[in-house]
């Protein structure tokens, strides 16, 4: 359709039309995406007024008259893994380089900053050392980001347009928005096809350079977790939250496109098991009052005298810097500073929430409670989904599920979002199917819906995802027992799993690492397992050992999507909840009337978004793969 | 294209090609909407071989040989408003009467029953009285609905194929999974296209009629609120499923569609201001052990005392109706019963969770706590949904939300689920813009795509409901200030308003109602108020006095959308959570963060989806308008 326009003379590749490039809706700007994301990357827009607005992801300043400086490759494609951003950055000072090869100054400036918001990695721009505003001959070149895209627009400003001295506009972070009209770059080299000639700033909002946490260059992403405020402002977060947010849309799609229909089940709940978050207004409300973590002594070390020492050692690195030390004498001191932190981080780690019980539960008369009895965060929307299966046929919902697990690791939170199904007249083979279906069709959403996402977590997480994706997205994937997987990791005598791979176990983390790592090597679904090893509502087979129940299990995430057949006969079901313990009977008697009026076979799949998320973009901490991660510990707004 | 078809002999009518009905995703079944939401209403799918599944919503049975029986009009067509299937039960008995009559069974029998699950509100099948099956040349006549559609499948069942005694097989609510071919009905009086004539049963889930709770008669709302586990068998409450399932696939498809990226924001959170619910695993874990309530003494009598009465007179009333006494007698009884009754509520009331404060909060050492902090359920997304509209610029999401108030009326739940949006770049137009365009799209939404549960809802619950979905659909909706609707306000000047409008008091139901339902019988949107009657985070506006938050009312039901422009300016925003009190600063630092970095003008909305179910049903109160609602006092599920 192209082929037509490509033959164009460069200097007539402007839109002549008079039409306006299209506003964002709800928004008196053109979002970047409209501009750069176009067969052409925007170069027919050239002569085009326009209004953008972003966040200044890097800039330089050049005496004016000079030669424009050849374009920072991030503003337009997606960098190539590691160091783009120091490609447009003249002078990395030694904090970058202590930024970018030590992991301990995150743990270290959380001790000095004594747990609070900000510290000071800001990463000078490169007119750093003049305290002054440049002279107003110095045009500015920026690049800028509105999250609508992986691409950024180059925008170029005369600095006498600001009365923001022009230091402070130049830092990263700086939220611009500017009128101008588009051009072609004036530089013969630039790999860009459109930059914005500003004419105008309409709005400048500063950042606090002392405080603001983000840098140039590219931090770790376990260092960008105590700053989930401003984390979005990264390409990778950006990028994967537009993944996320595709396969959110693609999954209300898909279910709905099948037959079923959404059905809003509770959060708060009196049903459940395991682990579970207490829902409750005893014992006081928000006044806003934050307890105190209470500073302990340990091992005649006080958190206080380590303070002050990270304190010290941190002025002496600094003074080291300015003097122009040469970088040994920097990476010793360093080296010294971290042994000191980590030492911080232990007596940090003892005054960690141990969930303790400091009044014993009999204190508290939940009758008194808001609801009259105790309540829960759900574990499960399952429970509630049977009740509208046994209704509608095929239902589903998408919501918060919560396990208080007292366990911090790069797969577990305290709070995650699934997909849950539940379907009337299904039996297991139903819901694998279902399964199966649903997982490829994410893959396939994501190749057809976020190429230019996936080609930038391609080159800055993992290379392989896009080939994984795909493999994915057009096989089958295999289905086998439990029974057969154990007779799998029995037959590998080279190896010794630390849990011996014996008919009852259940599967670990190694043992599914085992059978989707290295033997299949991409996604299997095993099904049938002991009924030990699942809840108690799954489906007893006719072996009376195994039950209908299932996990779809990927390759260094692990399960996925669980699904089953859960248990339809009222007999069954009820001596296995008899098994729990009498007590427990009560609050599932609303789910036992399932089983007493109209029952009927009915199968189900739970898939866990944020697993999903790592599986699709590689990344491999699950605290990545949600906005606001809450775990063990840790909940910062 | 089917004029063609429609010009066809009857017997003709018959599919000849020889594939078979398509069958419903992950099920061995057809589902009922694929063979009667057809133009033909099925007719020409006559001779296909068929599995369908689904609860029997009534049943008749016909000596065999008779002529079969005029078709209940309830099987295919949407019944009208009232007494529907009262046309297929010849015999109605007195408990049915009272049943549609009074209101105060429901609380009778929760009495009677101490609270527990299940009441014997049972409506006998028309065999009532026969204690054993029937001989075996009945034939059986079921309307079985499997909740895709509003329309019921009539299927015919020789009973002689059933191992179910016939009476347990005909009472409502039995599941029946039946294989058979489809015809057309033999009477030709028949209002339906097609029926099935079952050649196997391949499951049977009965009921317990002396404990299921649905009648066919058909109960009242409230009546069905305690039995949210089985109320979406209803075909009311599956039409509003249906809607409120629609509803959200259109939310995402409107916002994604609009570019707006889906974010996860999270429910525990440790920001927030009102009465909230707090999150915790101190004092106890879930061992299902369920606090009773105590029983108290109260003005001499015992809720005990007060029960055994009840039991005494409902003991009467089941006399009286045995024993085939007159009507009135009946009635006389029941008067005396609901006195008694309302007694016992009164009773209950007091016992009613106060919410009382056993222990004192400085009891709780909430560092100790799993987050090691203090930690509350979320009461709005938007605070989160700015982090990220700082940086992809247009951003939204749906999850839960809750308000811990001590209230319990028919506007009002503790968890509700809200839809908000945070766009940068956007003033206070532009977020009223977004909520009358998004508003409108829903009703359009529905009117296209919930043809038949709108047609349902008019007849059965508001019959001017799709009169004023196209109303709204197709109007540019009124906007006016706050001083404006005081003014129209004061110049009522024939009524008393409880709350006199006076510049700077909140509108109140009433205020609103006049203005929507009176004046402007229609939606509004109503903008900026005074600053003391909106959240501390809304943008102060140049007067100083008012602040740029706008709502959307709507006639009956209040407010749908709430929309803010938030305040970006730091010192501004700084100076009015100062005022809030210091000790909630704190836990908004990460908040003012976002002024402090690269702020930028940035509005938002709040759709409450409950609230926008009840304007699209006419539904009038909440606890209606999702499937297990939640309020004070009341979790039971």
């Amino acid at each position: 359709m192209d082929s037509h326009v490509k033959t164009h003379q460069k200097e007539q590749d402007h839109d002549a039309s008079p039409n306006p490039v299209a506003l964002s809706k709800y928004s008196n700007r053109v979002e970047l995406k409209t501009l750069l994301q176009r067969s052409d990357g925007g170069a027919r827009l050239a002569g085009k007024r326009v209004v953008i607005g972003g966040w200044v992801k890097s800039s330089r300043a050049v005496k004016k008259d000079s030669p424009p400086p050849p374009p920072a490759e991030v503003a337009v494609h997606p960098p190539s893994s590691g160091g783009n951003q120091a490609s447009t950055t003249a002078n990395i000072s030694c904090t970058e380089i202590i930024q970018s090869k030590m992991n301990i100054f995150r743990k270290l400036f959380d001790v000095l900053s004594g747990g609070g918001k900000t510290y000071p990695i800001f990463d000078k721009p490169e007119l750093a050392g003049q305290k002054t505003a440049p002279p107003p001959e110095y045009i500015l070149y920026f690049t800028i980001s509105d999250g609508s895209s992986v691409a950024s627009l180059q925008v170029v400003v005369d600095s006498a347009m600001s009365t923001v001295p022009t230091t402070q506009l130049m830092a990263l972070g700086t939220c611009i928005v500017a009128e101008g009209v588009l051009r072609q770059p004036l530089a013969a080299s630039a790999k860009h096809a459109i930059e914005l000639e500003a004419e105008k700033l309409l709005h400048v909002g500063t950042v606090d350079p002392e405080k603001y946490p983000l840098s140039k260059k590219q931090l770790p992403l376990h260092m960008l977790r105590d700053y989930s405020q401003f984390r979005p402002r990264t390409t990778t977060v950006g990028s994967v939250t537009r993944v996320h947010s595709a396969l959110t849309l693609a999954s209300h799609t898909f279910l709905q496109f099948n037959g079923f229909q959404y059905v809003q089940v509770p959060v708060i709940t009196t049903t459940g098991f395991g682990e579970m978050f207490r829902v409750t207004t005893l014992s006081g409300k928000t006044d806003g009052k934050e307890e105190k973590k209470h500073v302990k002594e340990n091992d005649g070390f006080s958190i206080d005298t380590v303070k002050a020492a990270i304190k010290e050692k941190t002025k002496l690195i600094d003074h080291l810097k300015r003097s122009d030390s040469n970088r040994e004498a920097v990476v010793a001191a360093v080296h010294d500073l971290k042994k000191t932190s980590d030492l911080a981080s232990q007596l940090e780690m003892k005054q960690r929430p141990k969930a303790a019980t400091l009044i014993k539960p009999e204190k508290l008369d939940f009758s008194q409670d808001f609801f009259g009895r105790n309540t829960y965060l759900t574990v499960s929307g399952r429970f509630h989904l049977e009740s509208y299966a046994s209704a509608l046929g095929k239902v589903y919902t998408f919501g918060p599920r919560f396990v208080a697990d007292k366990v911090d690791n790069a797969r577990h939170l305290a709070e995650m979002w699934n997909v849950e199904t539940e379907m009337a007249f299904s039996e297991l083979d139903d819901a694998m199917d279902c399964a199966d279906e649903f997982f490829k069709f994410l893959c396939r959403y994501l190749l057809e819906n976020r190429q230019e996402d996936m080609k930038f977590i391609s080159k800055r997480v993992d290379k392989n995802i896009t080939t994984r994706l795909e493999a994915t997205a057009s096989n089958s994937l295999l289905r086998f027992s439990y029974t057969e997987a154990i007779s799998l990791l029995q037959k590998e005598t080279s190896r010794r799993f630390e849990t011996k791979p014996e008919w009852g176990v259940a599967l670990t983390a190694e043992h599914l690492s085992y059978l989707t790592d290295e033997i299949y090597k991409g996604p299997v679904i095993i099904h049938n397992y002991p009924r030990e090893v699942k809840p108690f509502y799954t489906r007893l087979n006719g072996d009376k050992k195994t039950v209908a129940a299932f996990d779809l299990v990927v390759p260094k995430v692990g399960v996925v999507i669980t699904g089953s057949q859960n248990e339809e006969r009222f007999e069954v079901l009820d001596a296995r909840i008899r098994e729990l313990g009498i007590t427990t009977r009560e609050q599932y008697d609303w789910y036992l009337d399932l089983r007493r009026h109209g029952t009927v076979k009915h199968s189900g799949i739970s898939l866990k978004m944020e697993h999903m998320i790592l599986f699709a973009t590689g990344l491999p901490d699950i605290k990545d793969a949600i906005p606001f991660p809450r775990s063990w510990g840790k909940a910062n707004n």
